[in-house]
């Protein structure tokens, strides 16, 4: 087999355990002669994976019990529109911290909506840094604050969150399951699974239930959260095989030792990318500024996009996957989510370091 | 392992052969040394997965040049909506033929959207039938005609496809990849892919090209059909791991022999309990009528609930699994999806008329 050190930027590497768990039992599940994919979504057999991932979503991110916790589909760019469907009636605004290209989006599609705003920016400075508001500045009709908590593209990433009277609105789709969330603080997180909980086509969405009842009344009953919730995320079809492996990814986050341990070992794994960036007198230039970098996706240039197509090259023959910086920017982005194990990063460091001494 | 006969309404069975190509290619893809929920939506590997099953799908249902295929989420509920919001604008209306519940639900959907009405409905006959309609009476300002090619929870499908100067949609999701599409009447068909095509979490969208410029101009781009059309539905991160599965599906469809063929078993393996129905001197009494019924999902009742309940015991002891009627219906109802061998068939045929016998 291919030696490969996958950092792709999502879908990203799923667990080794969990991917041996699932090659295994998925295609048999507990006995019943029939895969996952293959049960009923009303079945006992099925429902115990459901409301186990549910469960083990709670514990993990202490989540308290007046939040709802809903398994949707369509990933983040669903909850974009989504999200402004259920909160902006006709007078009311989505307030925008735009962060990065996925924050821009989660605007323009609420923008299709209702009524939206920009809360604060930093598109010119390329968005190397996670932009700051006061939230007395906030409108008076605002609906919502819409924030973004990891700038995969960028590679930057939310420390302070701001304390709000208005419901805050968080796409956590890269860094959910790598740290805390701040309840009390926070109305609704979600965040498509493929990169730190599973595979493409769950997405989970973590909501302050007093919240559902005050959605917009004329919702199509597909994209009101409070139908999904009133249902337990079976008033339709979910995507069963999807939040199955969701459930083994939330299983082995456990066995970890849980979020601190992931955000712990998230740090430890960065600070080794960065530290040669920052030793490498120049060679390497991270893209964010120091105090808004990103744990899970570092962001790099070279000193010639000559150097980075080599580096990116040399890379790709050794078996790293992924490392091209998004299209929209270029240079390099390392991403660093949950399943990368240390033993890649450091892999990956020496390869960096080896590289900066043949070309320096 | 226990042997289990899978005639679940949905999620439903998936090929034997399906499952092993599953369980031995998806966790090492290709040699890349990655599972296939591990690729980039963006890498070469990957893209070879979405545009083989696009253009499998496309020769097995011969599918015209001047359509587009999509590959979404949220299963057919989600098309209810996203169909009405892309064609309901101020003026027109969206005509729904009701011949189920799930008809209901689209058009619960489309009316918290637009302007909906009823063609044809039979639920003052229990949804025992597939109503049919004059297109010549349809409201002069009808935006789509909505209809249901296979009523799953009833055991009716729709034989007679209408003429229509306006553009039909259809939600077939429990009988798409067993019959072929009479393209010239059709202008969007939509499925779930847990029926017939695959597991649950990707939704099937084969639409008329001509119409995406015709949807409204101010749509969310998450539920524009021309957004994921002018992407290949690569708008957003598709889920990789579903459409796989649905491009093994589809290559197992064409080893087999193609939609004819699956409709040739289909038909037959549906005679076999119909054939026991109609021999049963009413024994078994089938809920649709002759000249509606469907060789997807087959609805009955036994002479008393209680009845009704021992043939279930049994049936579940015997290994047979998914035979209730609908929660709402009551009953039995078998479902007859491309996947169920005919072997299968046979054995709860010959378990009918055991029971019959045995109960007489």
């Amino acid at each position: 087999m291919t030696q490969t050190y996958n950092f792709n930027p999502g879908p990203g590497p799923i667990p080794n355990e969990v991917l041996a768990k699932a090659q295994q039992n998925m295609f048999n599940f507990e006995q019943t002669g029939m895969a996952v994919m293959e049960l009923s979504h009303r079945s006992a057999a099925y429902e115990r994976v459901h409301f186990h991932a549910m469960n083990t979503l709670r514990e993990l991110l202490d989540i308290p019990d007046d939040f709802s916790v809903l398994f949707l589909q369509g990933g983040a760019s669903l909850q974009f529109s989504m999200l402004a469907k259920n909160f902006l009636s006709d007078n009311k605004a989505g307030a925008y911290v735009l962060s990065g290209s996925w924050a821009e989006k989660a605007q323009k599609e609420g923008a299709a909506i209702g009524e939206v705003y920009t809360a604060a920016a930093s598109s010119n400075r390329t968005y190397a840094d996670v932009p700051v508001f006061d939230p007395a500045d906030l409108q008076e009709n605002t609906a919502y604050v819409h924030l973004t908590s990891n700038n995969t593209i960028y590679g930057t990433q939310l420390s302070d969150w701001p304390a709000c009277e208005q419901p805050v609105f968080v796409d956590m789709s890269s860094d959910i399951l790598s740290r805390p969330i701040p309840w009390d603080r926070v109305d609704l997180a979600y965040a498509g699974a493929q990169k730190n909980a599973g595979m493409a086509g769950v997405t989970i969405a973590i909501i302050r239930t007093s919240l559902l009842d005050q959605a917009s009344g004329s919702l199509p009953p597909s994209l009101s959260y409070k139908q999904h919730a009133d249902k337990d995320s079976l008033y339709n079809t979910p995507p069963t095989g999807a939040i199955y492996i969701t459930s083994l990814v939330l299983d082995w986050i456990k066995e970890q030792g849980g979020i601190t341990e992931m955000e712990n070992r998230a740090k430890e794994k960065a600070a080794l990318i960065y530290d040669v960036i920052d030793r490498s007198n120049g060679f390497y230039s991270g893209h964010a500024d120091k105090d808004s970098r990103s744990w899970m996706n570092i962001t790099f240039r070279l000193p010639s996009e000559e150097l980075e197509k080599k580096f990116l090259n040399q890379a790709s023959e050794r078996g790293f996957t992924g490392l091209n910086g998004h299209r929209s920017v270029g240079g390099c982005r390392v991403s660093n989510y949950n399943a990368v194990p240390r033993e890649h990063v450091e892999i990956l460091r020496d390869f960096m370091l080896e590289f900066q001494q043949n070309h320096s």
